[in-house]
């Protein structure tokens, strides 16, 4: 996380560049963003920015690549967890409400990539392996009996992670390891009283 | 839901239109998406659309309100219905669901609202003003019991409709009975046997 850019002011550094970035392309959108119209909400010039970076799908990329690298980390971890397969599950939604809540930004620009350039299609690619991933613990928490076998795994992958994708919308504190116990509460045990 | 309109067709009606506007809005931004940019994808003239519609804003309005006035119409049942208040907050979720499979492509424009013009915020405030609402069903059920109180109501109804608005994302079939039934049965009882 690294500071708020001050606005208007030039000689962003690269960092502070693509932060400023990604918070405008979240705000007007990726394909409603310009390089030009970038530049001039970032109070800079478009030289200033093709300093740091090549393209406006180079921008996208990098920033993208930090939900995508930690979405990776998260699945490989759980994927090599001590214990059953619903730890290893629960691994994987408690780390993924930690990456969401540490790098809200890059898994916000990801969630809302709809496959219009080459770097949002592979970035759509990198998501669809790793739901294929989840839906592989969930299919071996079903066989070993820990969860229910009535919902098909793929369809229990997505639900379980429309639970933590939402944070990103909608969560605006700082205790990510409340939201984790929250999310997998409901999630794995759900919220009924029994 | 009316029939797809023929690419580059001229003379779209008015509902032929709207929904090939939404369709244009989903896959490109709404704010990326300029009148003109639509008239050349819809293959009519600028004029043709300025005949049925005001502006893009009237459009987007137009296409918002089918999901805004929906999730009105599903909140106002489920406050009415009788039985217990998980029997209402089921019954939101279980017509929240029919309503996002019927009318995916309005709440999917929806859920991706940014609040960058009037209609949008305003769109937004009626969002919040549904969230409160389930918020108020799952406070209810609580105090009768029937819903865990080790998770606050507001956070609790967010993360249940976080499982019900991820359907507009990965959806891809007709059968909203076994999805309702799916997305009930994760949120109330979790995925874990006991």
């Amino acid at each position: 996380m690294t500071a708020a850019p001050r606005r208007g002011r030039p000689g962003y550094d690269r960092t502070q560049a693509l932060d400023a970035a990604v918070a405008v392309f979240i705000e007007q959108g990726y394909d409603g963003t310009s390089i030009s119209a970038l530049a001039e909400k970032l109070g800079v010039t478009k030289s200033a920015l093709y300093h740091h970076f090549d393209s406006k799908e180079a921008i996208l990329a990098e920033a993208l690549s930090v939900a995508l690298d930690g979405l990776d980390t998260v699945i490989a971890a759980a994927e090599q967890a001590p214990g059953s397969a619903l730890d290893r599950l629960t691994h994987a939604m408690t780390e993924a409400v930690r990456l969401l809540v540490r790098e809200k930004a890059s898994v916000t620009l990801l969630l809302r990539v709809r496959g219009n350039s080459a770097t949002e299609r592979a970035a759509l690619e990198r998501r669809r392996d790793f739901d294929a991933r989840v839906a592989g613990l969930v299919s071996a928490a079903q066989a070993e009996g820990s969860v229910r076998s009535d919902v098909d795994s793929r369809t229990a992958a997505r639900l379980l992670f429309g639970i933590v994708n939402s944070v990103v919308e909608w969560y605006r504190g700082d205790d990510a390891e409340e939201l984790a116990r929250d999310v997998v509460a409901i999630g794995l045990d759900g919220l009924r009283v029994r």
